[in-house]
């Protein structure tokens, strides 16, 4: 298969989701990725949603692993023989990457840590995915998503201010840190052509979580706690309005700060509120929130739904989108057009759809046959 | 500056979060980045953070550009100007990639589409960022994160069932966008190495966004709709207990589902909730949520706080974490010491706190000395 990354060879210990993400994007653009997985029954992320496979093979295949595995090969061993680590040992020296996500210091009591991986092939590079990294008083936490996000920070920024903080149902920690993880193996694969040397990657899911701060950390710091960044339910909390609106039916993201406000003004036909001093800017909206959001809800009740308020709003170039559900999202023109959403077609579990490779490139069409490896099929 | 990715020159036409993020990786890692801003006033992250900004200089420099540009170099041009874009007609066979994230459309009216800029340099990687992708229907939406975001179905898998949904106050679209295209770029760059053909990216929000969606989109498709998913609060929705507990003066998380439920029994002093086939396992578990929860907390107050209830916790190998608010994150030893959080010490704005670079490298470690330019400064 020609791609991006055709001719570049991985060993994959990797587990569940970031590890897995990390060596997949690679399988995707044409890499050769040797999955290791423990005999008998492979790793744990054949387990998950298997109950909703309602293929037509009544197989009991796994769509997760299915998703975060294709086009990889499946290599089944039994981590307790000498044997198959004498093999992982003899193909170490023809791969130029190995990639895993066990607690840290697991691998190296495997036999596969840096140090000895370097002894079998001098430029090789390691990227260890963790919760926490490598090192520090925390590297011993377990891997859990949530975890590395609640030490973040992230989880105080998501919620209703004066109620407990609410968790995304979505993996922006697992899947973001994979994609690091690629994105760092692909520039040690760079350094290795100019300059011949290894590298050693140590990739956590606390420091992409912490990477999405945009603003909360220096503000926080320079301020010295003067600003105290904390959640602010479904509004943005420096500029208004900006963030979630109801409408009949649903809910619509609105973005009409300053200068959007004249645009929103305009919409709703009250050019009143565009000269009014109440509302003149963002810090004078901002104190009156609760108001501006009430205004605006009720001016909104006069549509049918989401997508009648936003075909409207867009009209007088007021950024907003309707708050698609998931189900929605499967059959939306734009994300079928783009292959943001894409359908593959499993050998065993059958036809069913799953999130897009989201790096496009001009030089290789999306390729829609990739298939996910059968325990040991290789 | 030695890094990963010494030798490599950019031209970089982003603006404010996603795109200045993918270059300022390069940055980071030695790339040489020329960041080509608008004359008089920069580019508009210049205008961001500034309030907050109590440096001791008493300048007005933002702090959110420091984050965003490190190390890189500023060219301030007149973009009406015929001279100024012969300057950046002839820059172009020096450098290996441009990224840009205007609007799609916007990059080629200035005349550095890709088929000019190839014209300029046949092997050129251009990788253009924007909220929803350069082509489709929807490709000329506004390039607000939340506006993806919401797209993406990401946004109704956030905040409590029967409420509107909450939206993150972190980039976790627009951060993570620039690692999609940062890996893609550097994807790109091997493929040219081996094929000496240039490339151009298409890198959306959007995408990066639906990326996050590992369970969800297939158990939504391949299920024909009978699961709908949707967002459940603080706690997961298809194990318990996992999620959002509330402790004296905070919250921690707490994921005691599968195995980890005996060990939370045990450390509960709860022999009789392990044999209860009331709570037997996550299925029965889920179905009395409330119950579960109610439980659990009950227990926890008599902890003094988070950090009593998380200590006592670990003891019994039940994974957990605090929730740490933005001001704990800063002084956390562990974020301190891995670099999560790095210090910086800007030329006007002085000293602060900012995310840390979250590439870690064997070869080399952080360097905290890296300076954002000044409009125009090279």
């Amino acid at each position: 298969m020609q791609h991006l990354l055709t001719g570049i060879r991985m060993l994959d210990f990797t587990r569940a989701l970031a590890g897995p993400t990390c060596t997949r994007m690679f399988a995707e653009m044409g890499a050769e990725v040797i999955k290791v997985e423990s005999a008998p029954g492979g790793e744990m992320g054949r387990s998950i949603s298997k109950s909703c496979n309602v293929s037509k093979s009544g197989s009991e295949r796994s769509l997760y692993y299915i998703q975060q595995n294709l086009n990889k090969k499946s290599l089944c061993i039994d981590f307790g023989s000498p044997a198959a680590m004498d093999l992982l040992r003899e193909l170490v020296p023809h791969c130029d990457v190995v990639v895993e996500n066990f607690r840290p210091g697991v691998i190296a009591q495997l036999g596969f840590g840096y140090e000895e991986l370097k002894r079998l092939r001098p430029d090789i590079i390691l990227c260890s995915i963790s919760a926490m990294g490598q090192r520090g008083p925390l590297a011993q936490r377990p891997g859990y998503d949530y975890i590395a996000q609640a030490y973040s920070g992230i989880t105080s920024m998501i919620g209703e201010p004066a109620q407990a903080p609410s968790i995304p149902l979505a993996a922006v920690g697992d899947i973001s840190t994979g994609v690091h993880g690629a994105f760092g193996v692909a520039a040690a694969l760079l350094h290795r052509a100019r300059t011949g040397q290894g590298q050693w990657l140590d990739i956590a899911l606390l420091d992409a979580y912490y990477h999405y701060h945009e603003v909360s950390v220096h503000q926080c710091s320079a301020s010295g706690g003067a600003i105290q960044p904390s959640r602010a339910g479904r509004q943005m909390s420096y500029v208004c309005p900006a963030g979630v609106f109801k409408v009949r039916g649903g809910y619509i993201i609105l973005m009409a700060f300053m200068h959007h406000w004249a645009d929103l003004c305009r919409a709703m036909e009250r050019p009143d509120l565009e000269q009014d001093p109440r509302y003149v800017n963002d810090t004078e909206r901002l104190a009156r929130r609760d108001e501006v959001v009430a205004i605006i809800e009720g001016w909104l009740e006069r549509f049918a739904d989401a997508n009648a308020a936003v075909a409207y709003l867009e009209s007088f170039d007021v950024p907003c989108a309707p708050v698609l559900n998931i189900a929605q999202t499967l059959k939306h023109p734009h994300l079928v057009e783009r292959g943001t959403v894409r359908t593959v077609k499993d050998r065993l579990a059958g036809e069913f759809q799953m999130p897009g490779m989201p790096i496009k490139t001009s030089g290789y069409p999306a390729n829609n046959e990739l298939q996910a490896p059968l325990l040991g099929e290789h």
